[in-house]
């Protein structure tokens, strides 16, 4: 499985490098810049004590990948989609994991796209024959770089397409100790996006970092 | 601790008597009418093989009520609470369990209340000296009443006074197995509210009655 990260040079973007890595995937780190990537990707691989993961500027991540990771934070979202409109492939899977989030007076809140979702607005956003697909949205960036401590939770994976949806699963599945759960249609984005602000709400109350979820019962 | 549940002869109603009166408070099930409630304290009774539940009608029940669970079902919260408004009494605890959910093309969907949420909506309608606290909304009917089963899953508990929230995580975690979770003020039941309705989304795509939720990393 050949997967990108458009974007992927913030902690969530390096989050998701690692885990796919450890996991055998074949990951490229894309960026702007080609160095930048490429610094990325190196500070990666000496995580994770191997060179696994490349960096490549994002138009040649967008070439060569079958499932790209959109990971800028949510307000660069659009316009990283403008951008590099032209580059997608035909059937590329896009997977959403920003968040529409702001703070106020210190507490985290839900900005809620007019879109109904930020996953609706990216939606919105895409070429043609690009799936849009929401996922790991609520994992927090710090729980996915600890690469040695299991997750332990579950991914909630939501999109219109139910291919897409599949393979954004089976693409999940390959991490151990994370289990994809196929949460519908992507306007559960909804929910799933404001579970990221309880997340961060949690973590500032209880002085932790890693918060996520799990489903028992299923 | 005596607990109250108004209108608690449904599901949810007799799912949280269980639990409470298995965790050894005292619990009271209120109805309109007394004989219902008699009846539903009885069949709870009966699942536990012990007199430990009486049912009374809503007036007596909130005469002699610390925590006051309003178990009606959301299309019924307002006007339970208009009907009984005079019967609260001052520093009553008012618990909302009720999520405002409908069904569009067999989906559940969040019905969102003008006010916010639920519990927002609920909070305008108590009387003065009654605290407003959203919890259990998240977890089933159905795994409540399994008195038997762990539940082995969190309870989110969010409201606007400090006291009132630690009160009923006080009374959550009687319960062997359940994890109260400061979730926040009030406005945080438009997350949790929400999250009940991808577990009844989870719960028809998986052919489970009992998905609720643990937060990992806390």
């Amino acid at each position: 499985m050949r997967i990108g990260l458009l974007g992927g040079t913030g902690p969530e973007g390096k989050g998701l490098a690692l885990r796919f890595a450890a996991a055998g995937a074949q990951v490229v780190i894309g960026s702007r810049l080609g160095e930048r990537a490429g610094a990325a990707a190196g500070e990666c691989n000496a995580r994770l004590a191997k060179p696994l993961i490349r960096g490549a500027t994002n138009e040649e991540m967008l070439a060569e990948s079958e499932i790209v990771f959109l990971a800028v934070p949510f307000g660069q979202a659009v316009a990283a989609l403008v951008a590099y409109r032209d580059c997608f492939r035909s059937g590329t899977i896009l997977v959403d994991v920003t968040v529409p989030m702001r703070f106020t007076d210190g507490l985290p809140a839900y900005a809620q796209p007019e879109a109904g979702s930020g996953a609706e607005l990216v939606a919105r956003h895409v070429p043609p024959g690009v799936s849009v697909v929401a996922a790991f949205k609520e994992i927090p960036a710090h729980a996915l770089a600890e690469v040695e401590t299991p997750l332990d939770c579950d991914a909630l994976v939501c999109g219109d397409s139910r291919e897409a949806r599949d393979a954004v699963m089976a693409a999940a599945g390959l991490i151990p100790s994370l289990r994809p759960l196929d949460a519908g249609p992507l306007k559960m984005a909804s929910v799933i996006e404001r579970m990221t602000v309880l997340a961060v709400y949690l973590n500032r109350r209880y002085r932790r970092r890693g918060a996520r979820f799990r489903v028992q019962g299923i």
